[in-house]
């Protein structure tokens, strides 16, 4: 139980952090060689790809997130958290937003200081 | 690497499998309570709901699919695998067929018998 709290803290914390624009906070939960798979477009490989993408859009866009923990699975170094997620972006300059919703299936892998980051990433996110 | 090699086995045998419409090697392959994921639809769960689902397809379309493996990686009983597929649906009636291609990120189990079956599926297919 104690890995699966851990990872359900991750989960809760990056909300808290994309929800406070706190990109550096974000940045510590996951690895260096981290991959973010999406429809439609190339994967986004490595941490340093996440922040200039993420800072960009948090200039622009307040965010605001949620998500149900469906699974947690751990197996060793590695596990899986299936979430359903929520997330709208709010332009800064009162423009009109945009709603996702939708699965994500995520990979962390527990590091070598015994802390679990994400290490890939499936986001399934629709407009609704 | 025998773990590994016996993911891209399974990943190859998928494949042969659509491609020859043979549904019941496919169901082989999965884990009964499997759990397929993708944007704008709600989780289809289990090995039941895919059968109906992909016999349904299989009536009305011949699919020819291919994957370029990325990674595979293994820890104890939890294994995942990332692929790059492409997924021709052409219909048996001779008209007009979809073309997707994207990544889909699989989580495998290694049951009692020590064979991997897929667990979790994260499919990140558009169309091109």
């Amino acid at each position: 139980m104690k890995d699966e709290n851990e990872i359900r803290g991750l989960v809760a914390k990056w909300h808290r952090a994309a929800a406070a624009g706190d990109l550096e906070t974000i940045l510590g939960l996951m690895a260096e060689d981290v991959v973010f798979l999406h429809a439609g477009q190339p994967p986004m490989r490595g941490k340093a790809a996440f922040a200039e993408g993420t800072r960009a859009a948090l200039e622009k866009f307040r965010i605001e997130s949620s998500g149900d923990v469906q699974e947690v699975r751990t197996s060793g170094d590695l596990a899986y958290c299936w979430t359903e997620l929520r997330v709208s972006m709010i332009p800064r300059d009162g423009g009109t937003g945009t709603r996702r919703a939708g699965p994500a299936l995520t990979l962390l892998r527990k590091a070598r200081d015994g802390k679990w980051v994400v290490s890939r990433d499936a986001n399934m996110l629709a407009e609704v």
